[in-house]
């Protein structure tokens, strides 16, 4: 039997293009004789796709492209993933599906069991949990169809006090009990820089526990925070790897299932983590630009590391050409920051202006001179200065339809090292999710073959450049302190007490802490983050605001 | 038995401060001979406490401030709402439970069976649902103790594609079929302006159906978007209320279980839409600033109707003496705006200052200028007014550790009327869920006593004043049309047919709802919303923002 993995990049609720391109690739399969071809996780109308799932005219239209997909599907067998109404008189109202087409007719509906509900899922908000596991017999085949988190009950779960199996039942022992000739397992599952091993980790375990083939197909393509990243792959039934597809990019590929166990096991080539990273934020910008039908880029350079690295990722997604940037000295930028910044700019052949914020500020600080009569220079006026340049940056975006980038880092976001309304604007965070230490790698790796970003942005000590000689040293630990006890915070969950007998002093620990929560009225306003880690800010890690912690 | 219900106002991970205020309710308990004492739903820890729950040292300081609330309860026994970890190897690792401590013992722990997981709510991100129905004997009763969403599985669903039961079990049976006396129902509901009544429906309902008495122990306080009304109740087996608690305040209530169904039925007195409203947004912005340790507020006034009535709710929540106002006209603002914005800060005795943005607007004209030669003026110049007001009111914020009070209305929100780091700033959004509409209803019940907002702010044609003799009719419908419209989309969740099947042009309710759509982003960096309506802007509606539809 010869089934086809089509690993393609869908738009949400974008019902025509997607439907489009699932029938191109259907096609595709059947000029290659395939008998099946399988697509991903809710692939019709695109993943996640929130709250569209709770107006009828969404499902409407769900519905209405099943039945042309479907007819379209004559001579072949087609799974896809949508949306379908649970016609029980109890419960959600929806299951995540998976539909089994064969010559034109829906001939199974498989509902998700497991229905995630952490970090950045929400999958019970809307879908009832599936509790009926039937194999699908296909051609003298019997296949065990899965989706997604149907296969992850064994997953590692964060917390010392909830250290055991996430869920109650597993849909696997269901299935082995009635021998499947193999699994099918059709996912939805965005990156993280260790996600790929996580994944892989998950069906090797179940390949190897249930003795079973397993052919994994997972999409690609960002939507907004969420970065799919492919990596589509066949493994036999020992739990190696015989086939994959590629990583960030739409990817097709035929295989004969009675030949799974002859191949051998595929060496992997080893994908180091910031050239990941970095793979990922090109496709997010990319994706986010074309699916909100948007071409051009601004962005502030300031000569440091942030403005710089989001540039470099920026002009690999757009195209330099597509690019306006702004450097908007103050009287405490340093020639060095000018220079650097148009080092970068040249470099990159992006084209640039200069503005100074001087009059601007100067014409604030006078109107509010009278108010802030006899009072020291503090924070205000050095918000001035960063919602000065925000201003500047939105004119630029409003006037020529230019979306603003954001280059605020994570451990920045983090402490709350930043002006909202300044530096904090912009339609889309780069690299919100990627501390400092990693900026420098990024930069690195950026600088690889040639020098782009200019020497002199990676090595100089950090700077704000909001008052005369300022550091980010002055208000913060060493950036290597500092993410250290970020990531134990918040990726890990640790307590302070915990963090501190890393080989930390507990006062600062404490300190980091208190920042991080103080600030989370700042983040609630933060643009959305281009999702790299296994916790990134945004709708993935949700804290109240008005809490005593 | 005598029964207390206790209706608290709880901060979120405020342990100490919670179970202080619980021991003194357990001791007033004792003071007057009850039995029993009842607090809320996660009473002990604050509701929603978001991701908090998954911290260690969260659910540490949880377990240890029971223990402590335990020791206070010699003599007497104490239901309270906590989370507790599920010990079981499977399944998500926490409960949410009402815990049955007699005489300083935990007695019985009670996990909730209904999660709620729609809207505002994400129980089961944290939670595994209870399966167990055990009956509470206490001093010769016997007890069905429940938590909120428990009783609600009869609740109405929106959708046509989603009519039925949203649950699977309904615990009322299983608690029915042994039997007890009456129920008890901890609960964190939130306020909106329907809430009560269906509370009260659903309550209703349940006792007539099992023809029991139900007391009711809601909570009370807003958890920055979330307004808790309070508004506990007791209701006779025949489903009279027979005794009901304070709205929007702390109340405490003692009452004999025997002689319930020998009390008549309460005469409740009418509590209008928009005086309930009111009443929730003055607890909405006292509470924010008191749970974020804040005491004064800044706010612009532009003579409009949308910041006087903001001024007057915050002056009614924080007192004249806290608010400190900016007037920021530019060559665009009328004459009358500036009086009626002098007229409204006398009126309220709340100090202002004059600025005019004149000078800082010319300021970045001119550093704009050669970037944008040749190009006529649009939105881009209309924004950099509304930012320049932005700027100055966040100098001000920042300078006097102020919280600015953002003062957009629903209709602007919906549809994008309102400028990105402008006018969109503020800690708080007060009038985020009340559509213009009902603006202009709550400033005539503001004044139903004098006038407070000037006449002409309430009869003036709104206009947001950024280019000359400019109006929100140019380029929107008028609001009673637009408001209808929009209620029926984001509330209702119908379709663009069934609203033009309302009376309206189809490709005006089409272009209101892409507007809607289009704004998705916007709206992502607005401040939080207090919550008045079923369906508000903010984290209980989660759309896509790369979608088309």
């Amino acid at each position: 039997m010869k089934i086809a993995l089509a690993q393609l990049n869908y738009h949400i609720a974008n019902f025509k293009a997607n439907s489009k391109k699932i029938i191109a690739h259907i096609d595709k399969a059947k000029d290659k004789n395939a008998d099946l071809v399988i697509f991903s996780e809710l692939g019709l109308c695109g993943y996640p796709p929130q709250d569209l799932l709770e107006q009828e005219d969404f499902i409407g239209e769900t519905e209405k492209h099943i039945e042309i997909i479907a007819k379209a599907s004559a001579g072949i067998a087609v799974i896809i993933g949508a949306p379908v109404i649970n016609k029980s008189k109890q419960g959600k109202k929806l299951f995540n599906a998976a539909l089994f087409i064969d010559n034109g007719k829906v001939a199974h509906i498989q509902a998700k069991t497991h229905l995630p509900t952490y970090d950045v899922f929400d999958e019970y908000r809307y879908f009832e949990h599936n509790t009926t596991f039937d194999i699908i017999e296909f051609k003298g085949k019997r296949i065990a169809l899965t989706i997604c988190e149907d296969l992850w009950d064994t997953q590692p779960v964060g917390n010392s006090f909830a250290k055991d199996k996430l869920y109650t039942v597993s849909p696997m022992e269901k299935y082995s009990a009635q021998n499947p000739d193999f699994v099918i397992n059709i996912a939805a599952s965005p990156f993280s820089y260790n996600q790929d091993d996580n994944r892989r980790n998950i069906l090797v375990n179940n390949a190897v526990e249930y003795a079973i083939p397993i052919i994994y197909v997972n999409q690609v393509g960002a939507q907004t925070e969420l970065i799919f990243d492919g990596g589509s792959m066949v493994l036999n039934k020992k739990g190696k790897v015989v086939k994959n597809l590629k990583h960030f990019e739409e990817d097709f590929l035929l295989i004969d299932v009675d030949e799974i166990d002859k191949l051998t096991e595929i060496n992997q080539a080893p994908y180091e983590r910031i050239a990941k990273i970095y793979d990922a934020l090109v496709l997010g910008i990319r994706d986010y630009f074309s699916k909100m039908n948007f071409r051009t880029a601004t962005l502030g350079l300031s000569g440091g590391i942030d403005s710089a690295v989001t540039l470099a990722i920026a002009a690999e997604a757009l195209g330099s050409e597509n690019l306006q940037v702004l450097l908007l000295p103050s009287k405490y930028s340093s020639d060095h920051s000018i220079k650097d910044a148009i080092d970068l700019a040249h470099n990159l052949g992006v084209k640039y202006e200069i503005i100074s914020i001087e009059k601007i500020v100067s014409a604030f600080d006078g109107s509010l001179g009278k108010l802030f009569e006899n009072l020291q220079p503090d924070i205000a006026e050095e918000n001035i200065q960063a919602r000065a340049r925000g201003v500047l940056l939105m004119a630029l975006s409003n006037k020529f339809g230019n979306i603003l980038l954001n280059t605020s880092n994570k451990s920045e976001a983090a402490v709350g090292y930043s002006t909202l309304y300044g530096d904090m604007n912009g339609g889309l965070s780069v690299l919100g999710d990627v501390y400092k230490t990693d900026i420098f790698k990024l930069a690195r790796y950026i600088n690889r073959d040639s020098e782009i970003i200019p020497e002199n942005t990676i090595t100089k000590p950090p700077s704000a450049e909001l008052r005369p000689d300022q550091k980010d040293s002055d208000s913060l630990p060493d950036y290597d302190t500092l993410d250290t006890i970020l990531f134990n915070y918040i990726e890990l969950k640790k307590s302070s007490a915990d963090i501190a007998s890393l080989g930390f002093d507990l006062d600062l620990v404490m300190k980091v802490i208190s920042m991080v929560n103080r600030n989370e009225y700042k983040r609630f306003q933060s643009p959305p983050i281009l999702r790299v880690s296994s916790k990134a800010f945004g709708f993935g890690r949700r804290m109240p605001l008005v809490a005593k912690y």
